[in-house]
């Protein structure tokens, strides 16, 4: 018996927001100041630290959920179960739906009902919920529907990540270009196959580390409405970053038994380019080992930043064959990996 | 070895709203027509229905997490654990920290990190994370805790029901009476003793359902802005929950081999007096039986719905001896049962 994904989908939303269009917008420090650069060298330092080109940003007239359900549908098919025996529909998201060009957050009824609804599915045991776990809610959701199929309650889980960043961001502040929108899912169920999820860890960092990543007002002093955005403090992430996810990871593929040699693909939460590389280096360098070329498969440079979302749809565009350079065969054994708000943090290692 | 409750703990805001106090409100039909009749008729048919004569509402220097916070604080003294030995924290909410005389819902870190930094505890290996499940978020929390035991990936966990509904009601909405704020919390843990959490049920209804508690606009058409406020169709809700709970607390309590004799006392979400009394004498009819007298203890006459929070509250002031001709007892059969925004259902059979 083995617990493992047997479909997969995702969504990419059509509009494509490129470097080039801020060069107008007005970046401002924290505290208000000018930067006191040009902005095509802010947006070209940008590129050069983060990877991203352009990022994905929803069709005004969608929400989170549609995206989630978007991404559903198409898990559901390709794992060709009747949506009707799913047990239960995990969603991972943090800001819930929030309606272009408005200010709140709608997370009543939850993304989890709504794209049950949408999906159609009449089955009242099929349960809905979300869970809030910052940028590693998608994987925690994973994590929990094992569980869930482990104690005997579950046998099938759709688990699905789903933001949109677009409709939170700060126009004045730089950070606004890391942030992206997107959907992926994947079904989790009991096979009689071999493998599937062998070992995860998980952590909440909050002692000094909870609000890292928090909701701020924006950084132009002359607007004076409360409204607030997503606001990170890049530094001190980079650097708790680096001490810690490397450190789980290999507490993660301790656990499961595996050697380090047997890792075919990390696909860890796309944040930041720089961050990821120096992340994967250094867990590597744990086994006294470089990292080995294409481990990494990364879609930051093209889909930005989209939280909860970047690894199911990196998973998805693999296993598609989207992603060049990049495959997972039968038996190979991979890693997911992700970091972000709460601080949270989690890996699982995962045969294929 | 049981899975059972060895702490608890309770957060009731000092903030009384009496029902006198929405005299002078204006209460509007939800197509922003004149309701016709005079507050105090308004006012004295809302409590003959619901039961409420006053609701409580959080100190406007505070939001859920702190009351979440305070009622965790409790329940960690209360079950004697070191709170570094959490393997779990689990909140329940719905809207997160909404800030007095703001708009927006406020999720990043989520509530149940901020509660672990109020806290201060030190060990990552607890993991903190929220669950948006609508009113029966706290039961569906305990469930999950339950599942993480039984997969044996924790031992110890704190389950929290925290919400200010105050903070997202329409003034000009009759239902604005309804919701109060509050919060209870618990831990959850292995025990070498015997009983504990028997049976669960949980059922999603979103095919005509998942809308029946929304986000929406004030009844008030010279109101220009777009903010919304929690609403609901309290007639279909009604209906529903009737056809409905009564069902799956009997699901609950045949999974759960005690017979409807051994119940001692049934702990139901406050959503709405005369609605709770007419699902349990339902419950009582599946089994062609009277609804037996003190068999459901009532908080809502004085503390009205804090959603997530009455049932954690209810239990936690009864084994306290805080509600008077109510005491639960070693040995004792009972049952948590709640229904909210989703629609979500969903009820625990618990021998203490």
């Amino acid at each position: 018996m083995a617990i493992k994904i047997t479909g997969t989908g995702s969504y990419i939303p059509n509009n494509i927001e490129k470097n080039e269009d801020f060069i107008r917008h007005e970046f401002l420090n924290e505290d208000g100041s000018s930067i006191n650069r040009e902005n095509d060298i802010i947006i070209e330092k940008f590129k050069a630290i983060t990877g991203i080109e352009e990022r994905r940003y929803a069709e005004n007239h969608l929400t989170t959920s549609d995206l989630a359900f978007f991404a559903a549908k198409k898990a559901i098919k390709d794992s060709k179960i009747d949506q009707e025996e799913l047990d239960y529909i995990i969603v991972g998201h943090n800001y819930g739906d929030v309606i272009h060009n408005t200010e709140q957050s709608d997370t009543v009824p939850s993304i989890g009902s709504r794209v049950k609804h949408l999906l159609g599915i009449k089955n009242p045991k099929c349960v809905a919920y979300d869970i809030l776990f910052g940028c590693p809610g998608w994987n925690e959701g994973l994590i929990q529907a094992n569980a869930f199929i482990k104690a005997g309650i579950a046998k099938k889980c759709l688990v699905i990540g789903a933001e949109a960043l677009s409709r939170v961001i700060d126009k004045h502040d730089r950070d606004s270009m890391i942030y992206s929108d997107g959907a992926g899912a994947v079904v989790l169920e009991e096979t009689k196959d071999e493998g599937g999820i062998i070992s995860h860890e998980s952590a909440t960092y909050a002692l000094d580390e909870a609000h890292f990543i928090y909701f701020g007002e924006t950084n132009n002093p002359a607007v004076k409405n409360k409204r607030r955005y997503i606001k990170m403090y890049g530094r001190k992430i980079y650097e708790f970053a680096l001490n810690h996810v490397p450190t789980a990871m290999k507490s993660c593929l301790d656990k499961s038994g595996y050697k380090i040699e047997d890792l075919k693909k990390i696909l860890i939460h796309q944040a930041n380019e720089k961050m990821d590389e120096a992340i994967v280096q250094r867990f590597y360098k744990l086994y006294n080992l470089e990292m080995p070329e294409g481990i990494m498969p990364m879609t930051i440079n093209k889909l930005g930043n989209s939280s909860v979302a970047t690894i199911p749809t990196l998973y998805d565009l693999i296993l598609n064959g989207e992603l060049e350079g990049h495959e997972i065969n039968k038996g190979d054994v991979i890693m997911f990996a992700s970091v972000g708000a709460g601080m949270n943090i989690n890996a699982i290692v995962y045969k294929f």
